[in-house]
């Protein structure tokens, strides 16, 4: 790709762009998402936890179980019970 | 907050669900950026250097004039003069 005409020039203006715009709807949705974890946090809810669920809840459920169970036998193992 | 009711869960559901929302939202942008980057290198620009022309133009034009100077005047201490 040549930079010396004005053609090039363009297009690599109109791709930097492009992406500029969507850079510009990404951090706005995640003043959003920031906003959410706030307001949930002043009703009381923990964020952290809040993450944790959404991550979970993403998960594969094989996954998830097998985690989950290798999780609680570390537990038991090192006497960190679950309450 | 009480999750013992049905209204605290009913609460915590809706802000999960809002966040996932937008969390999806914004892999569906950040999906579209990659393939507009992939797309530029395609037609021969280095996306690499595309990422720091955003950062560039994103910066203020002070700070921006500053660290230039700055890069320029490191760059001949150390002998590593840009072309």
């Amino acid at each position: 790709m040549s930079l010396t005409g004005q053609t090039g020039a363009d297009q690599l203006r109109q791709y930097i762009e492009r992406i500029e715009r969507l850079e510009e709807e990404k951090k706005a949705l995640m003043a959003d998402i920031r906003d959410i974890y706030a307001e949930a946090k002043a009703t009381g809810f923990e964020p952290k936890v809040m993450r944790q669920i959404i991550k979970i809840r993403a998960m594969d459920k094989d996954l998830l179980a097998e985690q989950d169970m290798l999780l609680s036998t570390y537990r038991d193992a090192l006497g960190v019970p679950a309450e």
